[in-house]
């Protein structure tokens, strides 16, 4: 069976957040589920999801790493985190996958050093799945690396379309790199020995895009360095959150608005849903040896259960062999 | 009177938005305004606005720079253009501010070239203004340069300074950087360098912002390079759309989603203009010795006369001046 390990400590609401999304999955899915993290607290709140599923076990890791510890020196201090004891039953293959919501710079950290990365991949990136207008785009790197070489968003590029083929089922994923412009003389030097690479890479290139063509949904996979793909992933969430609020207090503003509000209830939940990071899950560590889901802070539990299921698929569809069969 | 040079032929539904937009304003404002452009063609488009109002006049430039050529090259080459006449325009002091919708690019390029920079100014930065939860963020470089060194941030910082004051009517703005991390330790080392300037700068530094903050308001200026500027930008405008485009195919999901929508019509119209950039009108071109405003490429009239409202503003409230004295 496959085993997945969650870091019981990771989300905001750690651990029960995370707790309540293992049990949800080791209800749903056919995986082994390994919480990692201080024993007594999982236990504890293990408790209120009585008879506990078998498929569900503990591995003790006493110290954790929170959200404002600088990475690196983190991860090399604190060898009994939750983060870094994740890290070693992948290295160790002791599981299939491991899936966390907590500190990302650390989880990327210890991924990375533990794992180590597939042959031909010289930086991890973080795979973030946005909702489009026609479908799901998937925008790499999300922030594991900011100072990216050309030849990492090539890397990016590969393990994207890997991705993108094998999990979300997309033939001849469209690739783009993320420009100030749709042309080729656009953007920095960076961006330009970028655009050479894959121009060259036998993907199925399709050339700059800008940022409002994230969500039109006419590309695959989005190439960009780190700190791009972070303010864009950031700005998109804060902006739909804005919108949403925004809408919440105009249909305050009178009977008829607040009636509006009560009727399309059911159109509101339903565009609540698309555009919820919780249905996705998390986003994949891309470029390890081993498979890594990496979850938002505020995970709530159906998030945390998603990541275990996505974590699961890429185990199944072994996207890692695929990524070092079209690396190399 | 305040005389105001406007790109007839700058937007893609030019000339008549641009002619509209002059007509509204010269309708509405005290102000001369000159149209640049295509003599034969304005004046057709005129036409249609009989009687058309004393403070609007032609000036001929027989040239367009289209959207898609290279900005550097193109206002090299083409002297006769609107882009170059409206910098020239601004140069000799014929004109005390100039508004295009036309190529960004070239028209940076251009003005920057003739009206030179300010004292102390050595890049310009494009000024985007966006609402927030709060009031309005001014974000400062949305792309007038993508190649920027950490005292560009800092006299961009300057620079949005002293716009929100003197323009937004905040007494001390709070300037962010925006950063992947809120932490001092975070981001590249342009952007470490960054902070280091900002925080000796005696402006109201407040530190690394993410872009989740961007639209909580608590900010007034956003500091970064054009390029991250730009993605922002773009992701945040595409979001927008995509959340209204999904909200509105959900509304049209069921009867009674549909009731929804005709009752809620005031408060989805509301939204709309609180999101809209035409209420903004365009976004000043900060650094130059003059005063420029760069409008959308698909600025309906209603934001070209906005942004010749806007234009007006700075050259009445003098943000030229202020700048210089902060930066000096």
């Amino acid at each position: 069976m496959i085993k997945i390990a969650l870091d019981a400590m990771g989300s905001d609401n750690s651990p029960s957040a995370d707790v309540e999304g293992a049990v949800l999955a080791a209800r749903e899915f056919d995986y082994d589920i390994v919480m990692v993290g201080d024993a007594g607290l999982i236990e504890k709140e293990l408790d209120k999801y009585r008879p506990i599923p078998e498929n569900i076990s503990i591995h003790h890791a006493p110290e954790v790493i929170s959200m404002h510890e600088q990475p690196v020196l983190s991860v090399r201090r604190k060898k009994q985190s939750s983060i870094v004891v994740l890290a070693n039953l992948a290295k160790e293959k002791k599981v299939d996958a491991i899936v966390s919501a907590g500190n990302t710079g650390a989880m990327v950290c210890a991924a990375t050093l533990k794992c180590r990365l597939l042959p031909g991949i010289e930086r991890a990136g973080i795979g973030v799945l946005m909702p489009t207008l026609k479908g799901t785009v998937l925008m790499i790197d999300g922030g594991a690396n900011i100072d990216a070489k050309p030849k990492h968003l090539l890397q990016y590029a590969i393990m994207g379309s890997a991705y993108s083929q094998y999990i979300l089922n997309n033939r001849s994923p469209k690739i783009g790199l993320l420009n100030i412009g749709e042309e080729e003389s656009k953007g920095t030097g960076f961006l330009k020995d970028a655009y050479g690479l894959l121009e060259l890479s036998g993907l199925n290139f399709i050339g700059n895009i800008e940022g409002r063509d994230i969500f039109g949904g006419d590309c695959d996979v989005i190439v960009c360095d780190g700190l791009v793909g972070n303010v864009a992933l950031k700005v998109s969430e804060s902006t739909a959150h804005a919108i949403v609020e925004m809408l919440r207090r105009e249909l305050k503003s009178s009977l008829l608005s607040k009636l509006a509000a009560i009727l399309g209830k059911s159109a509101f939940y339903s565009l609540k849903r698309k555009m919820d990071y919780a249905e996705y899950g998390g986003a994949p560590l891309l470029g390890i040896d081993g498979i890594c889901i990496i979850c938002h802070g505020s995970s709530p539990s159906k998030a945390i259960k998603n990541a275990i299921r996505v974590a699961g698929e890429e185990v199944i569809k072994n996207v890692n062999q695929h990524i070092v069969e079209k690396v190399t």
